[in-house]
């Protein structure tokens, strides 16, 4: 009988939904969670692709009435003042030119030959040698006592930051307030270890280790070697950072314990790229967060793209860094996207050559986002950077995969597995090769449901990545921290963590339990013995 | 400059406020995550409290257009028809006074004496006699065999159940469909096993051990005992279900493993509750679902309370199943609240003294999240039953805790230690005790303060418990599953999970290189020797 009634009562509960919408905009208005207005926020972002996604938070928080202080180094390159944040700059022991010559030597070699597994220690050296400049950048900033002394004094409630980079943590140490972490990870599984997050080795790749999380028993032999090498690395790599968190706070404290510190970490990935894995209360998962808004394109740009016919266009770039490539790479490229039906849009600042085909636009910058978002976009051209790699499944673009430095290769790794992209190597691609991984994977219509699929699941979520953040952020500024959210595991030790001295005194008491018995036993078999033989002698 | 322009727009981006709020409105009229209409959901629930907010979650489903079908036991108490649902009953091998004397058992003695550290084995049997009648009744469904082929050919996208019994899952499984589990935690943590998520014993506290996450060194002892007692008592207590999975699903696979295949889990907990501890992708925290909605009191009820003056009143519940106690006991709790100036409202079926004081109004059942939420409240006292513990964090109640048996005494510690009640023994519980405690936690303000706060945190979410139900829940109907959320440790067994094999043999690669570097040097030795021993004869 409920039964009926409940399937007649369908109709006005379909009608409740627009009451519900009504309900959900009054709340909004009255009870909704409050933006903390007037409240103060410092921002030390990292120069570069970082802070594309992080000024989105920066923005939105500022358009809820906080007030956004964003440090800008003197050498920075993308972070640029704003109406809607007040910029402070410091200035950097080091030229623009050699900050340049340092990322350059990131990139050295990419395009020319195939790594080896000892480049791996020279691409830490390389990293090494970039970080170590940013640490004194950051030197610049803590030692400058007139402007700490003035930021100080401005009591700001927040520190967002992009703890790649150690000088924000140390502020917000400094200064006694919470900090909020919004990052993509730091090498060597820093932000792992500093969370206290659990990652097996059995199923939780290591970067630079070639594993997907399904890995046979040589995959676990590699990827457990890879984190002993990394434990090692890790200790090189984070030695000046360690140095200047002592240092500049007066105590013994690594770089990891400060990071241990922090509210709330706003991780750039979700499960349609990270695989499965344990995470702790206070990682909240905010991936795609760049491919939340959509601009119009350029008139001649949408034209261009608009008049693509039915074959489409194809859209290609090598992120924010590399807008170059050696000629003979770059001629490849010219040669190879002549042989195809499909218009190109490349971001690159090489050398065109004069007979360059007329379906190729080049462009110094292209909005990547809006141009994945058109209808007849066909492929995209990628180095497997996290910001390309969301705006490809946020507008479920397949991908033809160029990895060229840091987590790229282990980015396109994922991609490729979920079988939504293929990978080429950029140091022995050809322009057949090319043309004919262009067209697999225009033509062959896997790689795009697949890629249709992931999007779909990306983009159903109970809340926008970019609304979580602004959350988080102001839940932290409302409750001056997050302590709930922060685990015990933080007041132990390695040894203590993993109970090793339980373990111990138990494996103690089982063997003397085992031992005191055996030789209770040898002795009462002794006994035993004696009194038979005295017993039989008796008897004799 | 861009500072100043940011100040004065403060102004227009206020207003954008409801502006937002509008565009939410519209998103969720047009884009916003879409009920799937019409798919039929199959709902198994726990009798008792576990139903009491699992139906707020089925009725919340069937008025967002879903066909819901509940199963009910011929011998439920609390699980009954509604408009809301379809009810399909089946038959189970037991009676109804069969069924209260399990019941009773499990709370056998709690009144009367403390427990021994020997009670946990009878604990454990009591349990195990519950839950043995419990499958006695999946039984009764699964091998009614024309009642199982009418529920299969109806369909059913997705199975609803509280995985603390086995049937739903079975069922799931049995039917192919996706499960979406609903619950507190099953005994001996079979839940953080099934999830593969990881609970290192050095923070994560075991049920019984009486700690908390900050363990000393003992506390950890404790626990490590605790946790291997646990590994025992597990494998008997699930004996009964882990064949009837085998044998009704014909293959061998134990009740954990099947448990694995859940697609999401929705965990009536939080962190204002649970301490912090790692989650795997597919836990979802919902702790406080039950306390979204209040409805009026009953107008003698709101008149009772309205007029309990400055003192106000107190609320007095030992959860669902236990509504009696001894007599004597009884009367201690009379005599103890005719000594205090507030009213109390005292759910109790047991034998009322001639005597009994005006100040109280005893209840075969109360309205306690309504009762809570009135603003003269100003003590709770519970059993520390999640459902309570839960109504009380979010009244913002300060609480009395008397706990009984299950998962109480832990979940009560977990309140004590945040300093938001007092914990009590019912066994050696004195009228004077009571009132003194009574006294204490409604004048010492700082119960009241710390409460107010962790009742804040608890309400300061990015999206409200029951709707984050209801989107998992679709989510799974939508995609027909949630396979990117499946870790890949569920494809290991306990050796490759735990790395055991490759450790081995990197321990064995390290001891031969060793051993053969020793006996190389060894050999080098002699020979050098042999030549200098040589050298010296010769020379000699």
């Amino acid at each position: 009988m409920g039964w009926e009634k409940s399937l007649l009562g369908l109709k006005w509960r379909q009608l409740m939904r627009p009451g519900l919408c009504l309900l959900v905009l009054l709340c909004c208005l009255t009870l909704g969670p409050r933006p903390v207005q007037g409240d103060k926020v410092l921002v030390m972002p990292v120069d570069g692709s970082h802070w594309l996604s992080m000024k989105l938070l920066v923005k939105e928080l500022a358009a809820r009435g906080h007030e956004m202080v964003v440090m800008v180094p003197e050498t920075s390159v993308l972070i640029q003042s704003s109406d809607f944040y007040r910029t402070e700059n410091f200035k950097v022991p080091y030229t623009t030119s050699q900050l340049e010559a340092s990322i350059n030597q990131l990139q050295s070699g990419v395009f020319l030959e195939p790594p080896r597994i000892t480049d791996l220690f020279v691409k830490v050296q390389h990293l090494l040698n970039f970080t170590n400049l940013q640490v004194k950048g950051c030197e610049g900033l803590l030692y400058d006592k007139l402007l700490m002394q003035r930021l100080k004094a401005e009591r700001f409630q927040l520190m967002l930051t992009d703890p790649f980079l150690p000088c924000g943590s140390i502020v917000a140490e400094s200064f006694n307030i919470p900090a909020v972490y919004f990052l993509r990870g730091i090498p060597c599984g820093l932000d792992d270890m500093a969370t206290q997050c659990p990652t097996p080795p059995s199923y939780v790749p290591r970067l630079f280790s070639g594993n997907t999380d399904h890995m046979d028993f040589l995959g676990r032999v590699k990827n457990m070697i890879m984190y002993i090498v990394e434990s090692y690395l890790c200790k090189i790599m984070f030695v000046k950072f360690d140095e200047l968190t002592s240092r500049y706070l007066e105590q013994d404290m690594s770089y990891k314990e400060l990071l241990g510190h922090g509210a709330v970490w706003l991780l750039r990935y979700d499960y349609t790229f990270e695989y499965p894995k344990p995470r702790m209360p206070n990682m909240v998962y905010i991936g795609g967060i760049n491919c939340g808004k959509r601009g119009p394109l350029p008139a001649d740009l949408q034209e261009f793209v608009d008049e693509s016919g039915e074959d489409g266009f194809v859209v290609f770039t090598l992120g924010s860094v590399v807008s170059q490539m050696p000629e003979d790479r770059g001629k490849l490229f010219f040669d190879a996207f002549s042989r195809i039906p499909q218009r190109v849009v490349w971001r690159y600042t090489g050398v065109v050559p004069d007979n360059a085909p007329a379906n190729i636009r080049v462009m110094k910058w292209i909005p990547q986002n809006e141009l994945l978002g058109h209808p007849k976009v066909k492929v995209f051209i990628t180095h497997g950077g996290t910001h390309g790699i969301y705006e490809g499944i946020c507008n479920a673009v397949p991908m033809v995969m160029l990895p060229l430095f840091g987590d790229q290769e282990d980015n396109v790794l994922r991609m490729s597995v979920r079988g939504v992209g293929e990978v080429l190597r950029v140091f022995d691609i050809t322009s057949d090769k090319l043309v004919e991984t262009l067209n697999k994977v225009i033509h062959n219509s896997s790689y795009k449901e697949k890629m249709l699929k992931l999007s779909a699941v990306h983009k159903d979520r109970p809340i926008e990545p970019l609304d979580l953040a602004v959350f988080w952020t102001e839940f932290v500024m409302r409750h001056g921290g997050a302590e709930h959210l922060r685990t015990a595991a933080h007041d132990l030790n390695w040894v203590q963590y993993h109970c090793l001295d339980v373990i111990l005194l138990l494996i103690t008491i089982v063997i003397t339990v085992v031992m005191g018995t055996i030789k209770g036993c040898k002795v009462c078999f002794r006994k035993c013995c004696r009194v038979k033989m005295t017993m039989k002698k008796k008897s004799e």
